[in-house]
């Protein structure tokens, strides 16, 4: 496993991590995450990827116990929760989004579940126009200040948010955001390499890509129809089925369908030409992988042996597939 | 029960709160504290204020005692103190005012009268000139900094003071105060709508109104005689007593029978007609209102009602009444 | 005429301004750019926009020397220029972008240009990555100090470039910039109503739109065939011609003929409702028209009193029309 | 003649000092005006009040005149102006009030005008609510470092908005207003007295004293009947006509007669003894005085022999009279 530098910090994280989003609690039971993160772990992954949201708090206490039952050294790997959502049904304006309340109550809260001391990585897994840039920056400061947070970032903030939370660190000496966990994968790449293009030099910003399957499309398990037990059809997810059998979906799936010539001639899969394909843009630093089978983490880890096959010839192969390379200039046709 | 926001803070507060002032210790025991709270609290109330100087830290306690009692999520709610006038009989000058030494103090004591692990708000219950601005706003800042603290404020400051706190928190960057808490009814409105004007937008500043009824003046009980179990016969009230009985007192006490009228129109109260004109004002984040009984507290609450029926007919009719609006130019005849 | 502040700054800029751009020195000579210059002025047009790309600086010396044959007071109207293309035809890297070398002597060449003893309003014209931030935003600081230019601002800059010249004004106490010239009209919307979205409040950025008609095609002028005087049949304007071939601009022109039937019904011209649309944004500090007639100044300057016609009812006809509205989630499908 | 320092500036003014306001052009013409000048000048004052907006620019370009055919050294006296209204009719939202733009034309048409290299003072004549504050203070920062302006201060700003120009100018590092042009007199003091108290401490606040004398009504010249010369009569006035014959104006007016006995026993005017009682106040720097005729001006120059009269004793038996001794507490009754 080689670990790369979390954007300009000190922190440095394996190229490829493990989140635990929608299977643990869900799908897997503290025995099986433990089996996860362990196989994970000896494979030299150093990142775990977490947040209150998922599950409503389950998720985190999930891996917290396996954590805890797997008795690894706490100084050995990187856990993270993130804020925004809240974990209690009832609404209260003070628990949910990014006051200075919820993110304090929200770690502590994600701390205990995880029975962790700190976190390493604690993010504003959205952004919340209702708080002062202000009171985001403080409160993410003060927890790194008072030693239980070691490196705050966002999650799905533009470029302009990135900027201004950048700018309120720098006008009142406070710790700006060091990383951002965007959506990245063969099929959305506008933001990661378009809008954020600037951040990682201005910034020094460091990514902890989610989607790199892009909703596990990406591994061609779409291909003719929809297996019984994905995720696309667990309540909650319409959202997702729907897009799948939209013009923009099918379009997509055609085009995974076409990736399996490469992926065949790679001796590879689809899952892991797509993972990989995201670890040949430098300005990843780590790439989350989930799984609820250990199979299917196997299989992911596996992508690390195709980056160095992924050859300029080759990646200009996948472009004429996919087309997907964005325009910088998209929104500008007029000259002045 | 609607939420508004304090200031431009991230922390949001019931339209009505509760306050303890005058009420526990002396006249609640823990039982009914306990039964006011959670009377209030079922009614969406979500801010509990309290101050060190309330009955010399007795208040804190009774309130302390009925929270633990009850076992509300701490999460749920918001608990305030302010520091000022300190606990002890014996003149020390280092445990009143504003200095290091007494905000430190008085925000660990409050803690642990009120079982919190942190105060939500904390107040400078009165502006001190002894003390140099930059101490304060440095005290306070560093309790938020602890996590002792989530917000700090003011109390009966002027808007000078205020704007001077602020500067100094600019100028050394820190935390400038989020919110203060003015008196503001019907008959006292100078300062929170003219002196103040330019700080709710400036500052941000959120407002937490005490003496909504004037000391119980608008609520119409003083019409004829004063009834014996009203605080102006309370031994420390004869301040009280002596203004009820002054002019400016008994043109009051004329003006409130005035708006029975208008309260009967409308088919409620003048406590709640008192109450629900405060809310009218966008700069008012809550209103603090007190009980020693469910009957008046119920009644308070049920002010949330009547809010909508003070349409702008109404609000003049009103001011016809009260003919309190105050004049921006009041100290100015002359034109250079 | 209306005036609208620029921005949160203190310069209010009439509804229409007049920008020199393509025609003067090309299409209108000394003369006739004082008669265009005097009618706009006497109609209300306080802001007349120049650059120094503009006809390789052509285009300033023409309006400086119908500015001085007017003899208007120097304090009763606002004048621009815009550096960042230089007016000289040999590669000069010094007098290219924006270096302090060239925002220096491009302002102190345009003031000579333009007869003006100081700019009210200095653009970079476009971003230049090769220069560190902190230069571009303090040379313009430094202008601004000396007294040559009242208020700096940006021409196709990106929010998040934007942030960062906000960020490292914030960072090193220089002057942000006050306001953005973008391209703005019915089919280009992304960027000014998306991107730009939170910087009119958390930069109090103020705008100067120009393309308000889309390169003219908004006028309806391409409704059949070009007509021989069109700027597309200029040399240098081939990518426009080519653009207006191609499947995009076709789609654009088939749109503009259906506007016909909402202008006629409005009794105005399609340019004028494309002027008036454009004002209807708040977010819109003032909008450059051109004209190389009198005729089409006065057909534009009469826009504004389409202005109060464009009810809501009127403007979701012509988005039914147009179809352009943005969707701020376009690069987002998938949810975390 | 006694000096003052001007707050806790380097700067030092006379105890007296003479403004134009409504005399130069409309009362006296150039030659009356430099006679009337090096009367004052003679008797050791040095600093002479001015503003773009007395008499639209005529008052400053008389003192202008005054001044060069007086040939008086520029180093021996302090001249300032006041921006806000500017001096054309026609309206021009850039040319009034506290932009950039004006406080840099005006600045510079006041120089000309009063035919001065720079202006030792520069006054934003009233609050522009309009103008972002960090517009005002930098723009006036600007003008010191430009070496046109010397100090720039404030005239009838509130105690919250003087704080506010502080808090900007310390937040940015700017130069912080050196004085404030309040009214201050025996009839109007609580703006004075306890608004602004902590602003000579805190701020370092200088003062520039007008309406020493209550628009003329201190002196007892409207004891019986208004003198036909008045400017109470002239055009532009009716307010003060009104106001002079209000109750609250009566009143004044009585208790003017009252202090005649105190004057006739200190053997001097009312009008000495008025100007007399501002000079008691340590936080008065100097007291503008006017006139249109020699003797009235001698009479104030006068006064400064009147101070040392003033005992503990005189200024109580001023107090019985007045009774105007503002109440800091005025707005609050209720206790917390």
């Amino acid at each position: 496993m080689n670990y790369r530098s979390l954007g300009k910090s000190g922190a440095y994280v394996s190229e490829l991590s493990f989140g635990s989003w929608v299977t643990f609690s869900k799908q897997a039971d503290v025995d099986l995450a433990a089996e996860l993160i362990k196989t994970a772990y000896d494979a030299g992954v150093n990142f775990f990827d977490n947040a209150e949201v998922y599950e409503k708090g389950k998720s985190e206490l999930v891996m917290g116990k396996a954590l805890k039952k797997l008795g690894l050294r706490r100084d050995s790997f990187l856990v993270s929760s993130k804020v925004y959502g809240g974990v209690v049904d009832e609404p209260n304006p003070n628990q949910q989004g990014l006051s200075r309340i919820h993110i304090y109550d929200g770690c502590h809260q994600a701390m205990e579940r995880l029975q962790a001391d700190h976190l390493d990585l604690y993010f504003c897994h959205r952004p919340d126009p209702r708080i002062p840039m202000e009171e985001v920056v403080r409160s993410m400061t003060e927890l790194i200040q008072q030693g239980k947070v070691r490196y705050w970032g966002t999650s799905e903030w533009s470029a302009q948010q990135l900027m201004e939370a950048h700018s309120v660190a720098r006008q009142y000496n406070l710790i700006p955001p060091t990383m951002e966990q965007p959506q990245y994968n063969m099929f959305e790449r506008y933001r990661f390499e378009v809008e954020y293009a600037r951040l990682y030099d201005v910034i020094g910003l460091g990514t902890t890509i989610w989607s790199p399957l892009a909703s596990g499309m990406l591994s061609g398990k779409y291909d003719e129809t929809t297996p019984e037990d994905s995720r696309i059809n667990l309540p909650g997810y319409e959202w997702l089925k729907k897009f799948f059998e939209s013009d923009k979906g099918q379009e997509r799936i055609r085009k995974t369908r076409e990736l399996k010539t490469i992926a065949d001639d790679l001796n590879t899969t689809r899952a892991q030409l797509a993972l990989a394909w995201c670890l040949k843009n430098e300005n990843v630093s780590t790439v989350i992988t989930g799984a609820s089978r250990l199979s299917q983490l196997q299989e992911n880890l596996n992508a690390l042996d195709v980056v160095p096959a992924l050859t300029g010839e080759i990646m200009d192969k996948i472009e004429d597939v996919i087309q997907t390379r964005p325009d910088p200039m998209e929104f500008q046709i007029a000259k002045d």
